[in-house]
């Protein structure tokens, strides 16, 4: 058991770290993006690793809870700790230095606190590329990506945060610093601990530090959005795009023409690049060495999908201007969402080739529920959709109470019996935990919970988090 | 404690397994590949996964350690038990199948057992690659390539043995299945239990079964050699090659001229490129898609590198048999380095930055200890030297059995202070068990231990691997 977090101890904290580290309001820290929940604790904010590890310390001698707390845009609660023992609510925000730029090494080391595009900024030249790249970037920060192996728009291309860090800097639940911050590219001494962390969510240390991948900049972008008749010929269309641009796509996003219905009716303005809106199409994101044109590769694209069916229309940027109002629409696409406002939103993914099958099953299943809206985008390239349920016209996300349960259900069970995952990019938090329990291969269950007592036996780390409380 | 195998406990396997799972001769199976030392134990050979967990299950009851056996091709002793009680040899050899192909997704997913180029058979067609690619490809086995996070010729552009696997079937310690063999590409849903059992070296779990990536072949493939002033300027090139011809790079190798010496010195009949060998020189392999000429983009390479003073000398493949001709004359030099006899050799790696002052401080180091050959060689894309030192000439490696441990401390310990790994690719098997122990950070290893532990109650599986036997 766990004890709650008291005025004494936080005078134990601070006689360890500066005022600087303790804050006049918490409420923005115990408050979910969307105000769905609150959270509780004390907050402190350290400023460099050795009063992190401090903190820990402390608590683990007064066995308190730790809940580590980055940019707070996760959407599963992970940041967030409602019930139970009051915890410390440790935040990163005071540690923002970029450590060191590599530039030949094309590596990036700085402390977890790093806004994400703070980052790209101190990493980006006239040919290096910073990988991390969402739409969140201007307040999620370095740790939290990593904690929770975030996405982004990139991940077709260069993988997820996993795929793009070398090294860690770990303080470990005993207050005792993993000194983890290689830049090296193979080492194979012992267990991989770095992508063990890497996605943890906090559940078994706080990263403190991390060398992060640049990769070179295309010499080339460019953009194509294209109609296509259906999820199938989407699908074709993805392994046409790689045989022909090969590891030059980028990214390769599906969008149902539920989204743009959605963004003319919430108003949102944008530029549709079709004269008729379609009910599937794809944007294709491409990224090309010197001496090939990205328009020259869309279109020969374009050609041999239409000659073949797979698009029925396309069109195809001639400039930035252009590629970024394709994006422009892409990325409004979950604020017309918000302003809709789901009766169950779901980040599933489920291997490629049931994507089509998945789509035409979900809405017959849903049929048997009750009559809704689906929008299902997302990136296709994945294998990730984001398929979010939605009130029919007008009536709201309250007046589906009883159905909600339900929807979530038939889409996770739907799922989970094509081999998919209930959560591809944004983990298991304190919301999914019962997903978790649900829907994983006991074995899995088992091998999470030695590894969890094995390395945190106080079970003081983010408490509650990825696993249940014991 | 563990006990030794007993004649009564292999009749409770003969029990369990068929006949064909018994060997009549294990000698094989307990020789190390380069003949230094032997081990010992009972050779069994499951011919499923079921089989697998029924051994597991008895060994586990009976507290007998478990060695897992692939394809022997480790150099390390990962596969060897020299010593304590004897265990279970549980050889993989029977577990070949192809179980599926999925063309769309561009997956395999196979049995552990799969001799790599077999997989490679099965995968390639027109356009699809086979990640996995390595000297030992026509004896190691699936299996083992992951238990030790294997690199192979093409890890700069495609990633080690972690970086090619989607999902993993695995046998855990105590005899139950972990059915992990997913194929998506994103699943968010708990720690990451798939790259923590690659490159345990069987410490953990067996790995039955996996689901590995294949890629798009590059629609044009191409090499080139060039003679460069010194490991400064190939890393300059390195670099280059990177704004040039950016993902396209496939493999940046690095030569020394002591490499050529010695093809010469062991009657190995190579054709040399260069008129005069230069002191060191790389191998720049590249594979471009379509509407880009290999030899346009090398040729364009060599004329920048040529101008700014990075290569003195080049010579572009016209075709397929002098590019197979580049990569046979690469491919040959640890052949002639087994004829001559190392007094010493080390997988190592460093940050990329560090690799020419590595270099340097090396010989200089070396220099200290006595008067040796310096064969260095290796993957300078990934930062992973082949740093091999040989004896003089009319001297044999008999002769420096009282240098041989300074000449490895020396390379180790510079190794640890310029921040490298002293096994970079080859894992810690029981031959570096000790280095693991000097040169680790003790958090590190206190988590090794933890999850050791926690996995791996009773300590049955590959004991004395990695983590010494407690």
């Amino acid at each position: 058991m766990l004890n709650s977090v008291t005025d004494a101890f936080e005078e134990t904290l601070r006689g360890l770290l500066p005022e600087a580290a303790f804050k006049e309001d918490s409420t923005p820290y115990l408050t979910e993006p969307r105000g769905r929940w609150a959270g509780q604790g004390l907050v402190v904010a350290p400023g460099s690793t050795e009063e992190v590890a401090a903190v820990v310390k402390a608590c683990a001698a007064a066995r308190i809870g730790i809940v580590p707390y980055s940019g707070g845009t996760g959407l599963v609660g992970g940041q967030l700790l409602q019930d139970g023992a009051a915890p410390v609510v440790l935040s990163l925000e005071r540690m923002t230095r970029i450590r060191d730029v590599y530039p030949t090494e094309n590596v990036l080391v700085c402390d977890a606190g790093v806004i994400v595009a703070d980052g790209l900024m101190s990493a980006e030249d006239e040919w290096r590329l910073f990988l991390l790249s969402l739409a969140s970037e201007g307040s999620a920060r370095i740790g939290g990506l990593l904690a929770t192996n975030a996405g982004g728009v990139n991940v077709l291309r260069y993988g997820n945060a996993r795929a793009q860090c070398l090294g860690l800097e770990v303080v470990r639940p005993d207050g005792t610093i993993w000194h983890g911050l290689t830049r090296l590219r193979k080492d194979n001494t012992g267990y991989d601990l770095r992508n063990l962390m890497i996605g943890a969510e906090g559940t078994l240390g706080i990263i403190t530090g991390a060398a992060l991948k640049l990769a070179p900049r295309p010499a080339h972008i460019g953009a194509a959005m294209m109609a296509v008749p259906s999820p199938d010929a989407a699908l074709e269309l993805l392994g046409l795009a790689g045989q022909t641009i090969g590891e030059g796509v980028s990214a390769f996003e599906i969008m149902h023409r539920q989204g743009f219905d959605f963004l003319d009716e919430t108003g949102l303005d944008v530029k549709k690049p079709f004269n008729e809106v379609p009910d599937w199409c794809v944007l294709i994101d491409v990224g090309l060495p010197a001496g090939l044109k990205p328009e020259e590769a869309l279109e020969g694209l374009f050609e041999a999908a239409f000659d073949s069916g797979l698009a029925t229309d396309g069109v195809i940027a001639q400039n930035n201007a252009q590629r970024d109002a394709f994006w422009h629409i892409r990325e409004s696409i979950p604020e017309a969402n918000r302003r809709i406002g789901s009766v169950s939103s779901h980040d599933i993914s489920v291997p490629l080739s049931a994507i089509p099958a998945f789509i035409a099953r979900g809405q017959q299943a849903l049929a048997q529920v009750g009559t809704f809206r689906i929008n299902c985008f997302g990136h296709l390239g994945d294998g990730n959709l984001h398929y979010n349920v939605f009130p029919m016209p007008g009536r709201s996300r309250a007046d589906y109470e009883v159905e909600r349960p339900q929807v979530k259900k038939v889409v996770h069970d739907l799922v989970h019996e094509m081999d998919g995952s209930v959560s591809a990019e944004h983990g298991i938090g304190r919301l999914k935990v019962g997903d978790l329990e649900t829907y994983s291969d006991p074995a899995k269950l088992a091998m999470l919970r030695a590894i969890k007592d094995g390395v945190d036996p106080l079970g003081i780390m983010n408490p509650g988090a990825v696993l249940r409380q014991v």
